[in-house]
């Protein structure tokens, strides 16, 4: 393989910038971005946010070698000063974000960025597309997950993922979002995912016969044999097949745990058949996995029609998302620290005004019913404000300001939590089990009009008064400037 | 970042499996498997294949390191023969595949792999996805290429790419496809792919004014520079400072090459209006890129509205191919080698007709009309057989054998081409830009009906009389065994 430094994964522009940051001494002006989206996938009502163990993997390593600077140097763009700044380049910022597995939604802030200007802007690039890339995949595992109903759901898509990392970290992120596995080894390797998998056609193509194939398998790994049953004819040959060798086989073991795959045909009707057949065999306690281009529609409907099925194995329309294949989280400047080491909130504003962004400096709370223990809003506040959940608190729809509610007995909970202090890792990252409870009960507490696949309530992401204010008047000035 | 062995970039069943063929010998067997798709990513005419430099570099650098191997041991299934059968494993087979650049068509093989049965069933998942994902790219960049009508598409989609590789061996497939360059700044350093960018919003927000900032960018660069105009207001404040400084900073260097970037706003529009403005102030030679979630079908619509873009910037919908997320491309076992070494042909039968595989070790012949030069027709056939284009050739559709064909004066070439001859990578690596140039020119070879978005016609991917006749027999023998 090619060295690969990821630092280099890196929009040109951002050494244009920066470079232009250098020469006119920006570069030690202390700047904040924030990593929101506007969107959840699949018109969903919530996403599950991911990533960020890589990007702090990221942030540690960064640094450029000698190859990567004489690169940019054969560009004859750069200024000699720089490119030496570049060859002693470390992360000396902070960063904040909302810990792996939690529910985000459209326009609060999941990760913020504070660091002098070139170090904000040289890692926008390898940030972004980590955690859009995780989001995504987390978020749309996790309707999979739910499309699922407690059956487990297996991460089978390597092999049309999106690339290499698409595969491998992307399983990750399945996890996250409520995979029970994965199909793939460098995963469970690297992460920790539990990756398993018994059989392709090709084994049972290999063999002269179906049954030669099968019994020759289970004879190997007795122990709970999953047997792919499809590779000439389920119901006249796979199963039949299947239930002579666990009986021949396995039983006489005294071992009764097994399992068939069909991964072609309709699942609902051959689940059916075969469960029927394995049943009649007195075979009740093999399980049916199931595959072939599933998500979480055909998943709905095959539960909705009573499919005899025990564990679901999704790979491409998971692994690429293909539904609703981007997930669009962007990096804004909200920020910068002027001369006296003040904070000066920055806007981005838009004709469309979907676009304009919440300036500052920021906190995201999020509020919890006490009874009820479910989520109830969040709120975008100035760094600098305290939220007393000792006392009632009214928050309103800063997109119709008449619209208030107040809130009584609760729970406030600040989402972003610091992971990098002055370049040092302050955080301690959770296991991947860890994340992936967290992620379960967190989920367990949204309403469940969230969670509907389609039209789901939109759960509230408001603005403090004072950021509400700020933001008008950062809108006015440019109105006038405009 | 964690070291990452894509040897073990494999779904887990390879392993299994090739644990059972160490087991029961089969591993000293010579097996045949063809990647093959069936069908073309957003109902296109044809794909362009990609991906075959990184096959080639994992397969020179195929190896367990030790830590893969304890890894594997601690699953406790593996035989222990088996785990130092692959301490010294290396790839010792053939690969025949298609040239990067190749336009390809559903079910004829484009990459076929001669091997011990484990080697060839180790190297199916990471083989798979490499060209499944660079595959999917090029051909959506040639999609949005040909929707661009010769003006130049630059690929800029890193940040919403699924995962690393997504975006750095996805813009370098996106280079294949058509496009001029790429924002990836370690696609040019690793591949070569030209590199470019210039500003964000950021820079813009980063200054007191935005003429401040497009003065600033301009002084640093004067050399072509382009200035992102939509941070405010396009009309009113972006071009208008866009031209003052092309004014007062550019001409007087006797500079006149530069470039405005729309990123939001009724593109066409915008481009019209910025066009008159560029030209009232004689920048008749600034030019206009315009980026924000374009994709061929709004390209298409752009041209056809007259919108004055010199440059299309293409991210989300080009990186992750975002209509038509995913390339099918399987890996089928086609072909084993007897006790004899005869060369025993393989068929995967299928409730699914669409999905039975064309059996045997085979050749495939691209057939080209001496006239016109154009692509006619492929064929299949079994690895013996030879055509002489010397000679009228009759060629039939195996869906409808009566549909006949006699082609004359016409040139047959071979479009499997051997890379691998006992584990020895035996081809020479063109550069990217020749593969870009050979991508170009074969587009150029099919006629316009092929070309279409809409209902392309289906080109003739034929099956020679033996082979026609072999895969007759195989599937009788299945139907009277199953």
């Amino acid at each position: 393989m090619k060295r690969e430094n990821y630092a280099m994964l890196c929009d040109f522009y951002e050494f244009t910038m920066s470079n232009g940051y250098f020469q006119n001494g920006f570069y030690k002006k202390n700047v904040y971005f924030d990593v929101f989206f506007r969107k959840v996938p699949d018109n969903g009502g919530f996403a599950i946010a991911a990533g960020l163990e890589q990007v702090i993997d990221y942030i540690t390593e960064l640094h450029f070698d000698s190859e990567d600077i004489e690169y940019l140097r054969s560009k004859g763009i750069f200024d000699e000063g720089f490119l030496e700044y570049l060859a002693g380049f470390r992360f000396s910022g902070d960063i904040y974000a909302v810990p792996e597995g939690t529910p985000v939604f459209p326009n609060e802030p999941i990760m913020t960025i504070k660091a002098p200007a070139i170090e904000a802007q040289l890692v926008e690039t390898f940030v972004l597309l980590t955690l859009n890339h995780q989001t995504l995949i987390a978020t749309k595992a996790n309707r999979i997950v739910r499309a699922s109903q407690g059956r487990a759901v297996l991460e089978f898509g390597s092999r049309r993922a999106q690339g290499a990392s698409g595969a491998v970290v992307g399983a990750r992120a399945a996890y996250i979002g409520g995979c029970r596995g994965t199909a793939c080894t460098l995963t469970d390797e690297l992460y920790g995912v539990p990756a398993g998998g018994t059989m392709a056609h090709s084994w049972v193509q290999m063999f002269d016969s179906e049954y030669d194939a099968f019994k020759t398998y289970v004879e190997l790994y007795p122990d709970n044999p999953t047997l792919l049953v499809d590779t000439y004819n389920t119901l006249k040959s796979g199963v039949p097949n299947a239930i002579r060798v666990f009986q021949e086989v396995l039983l006489p073991m005294g071992k009764t745990k097994c399992a068939i795959r069909l991964d072609s045909g309709d699942i609902s009707y051959l689940s059916k058949k075969a469960r029927a057949m394995l049943d009649e065999a007195g075979l009740t306690e093999c399980r049916i996995t199931a595959s072939n281009a599933l998500d979480e529609w055909l998943i709905r409907d095959l539960m909705m029609q009573g499919a005899q099925v025990d564990t679901f194995g999704v790979g491409e329309r998971l692994i690429t998302s293909a539904s609703s294949p981007v997930f669009g989280g962007v990096y804004k400047l909200v920020a910068v620290e002027n001369a006296d080491g003040e904070i000066e909130p920055k806007i981005k504003v838009s004709e469309n005004t979907a676009k304009i962004t919440n300036p500052h400096f920021k906190k995201v709370y999020r509020y919890y019913d006490n009874v009820s223990g479910k989520a109830l809003a969040d709120e975008l506040c100035v760094y600098d404000e305290t939220v007393d959940d000792s006392q009632n608190h009214t928050i309103f729809d800063p997109n119709a300001t008449w619209k208030t509610k107040e809130l009584y007995d609760f729970t406030a909970k600040e989402l972003l939590v610091p992971i990098f202090k002055n370049g040092e890792c302050v955080y301690e990252k959770p296991s991947i089990e860890e994340i992936a409870e967290y992620c379960r009960a967190q989920v367990e507490l949204l309403w469940d009009e969230v969670k509907r696949f389609e039209n789901p309530h939109s759960y509230y992401v408001d603005l403090s008064q004072k950021l509400y204010e700020i933001k008008s008047i950062l809108l006015n000035l440019h109105k006038i400037s405009g």
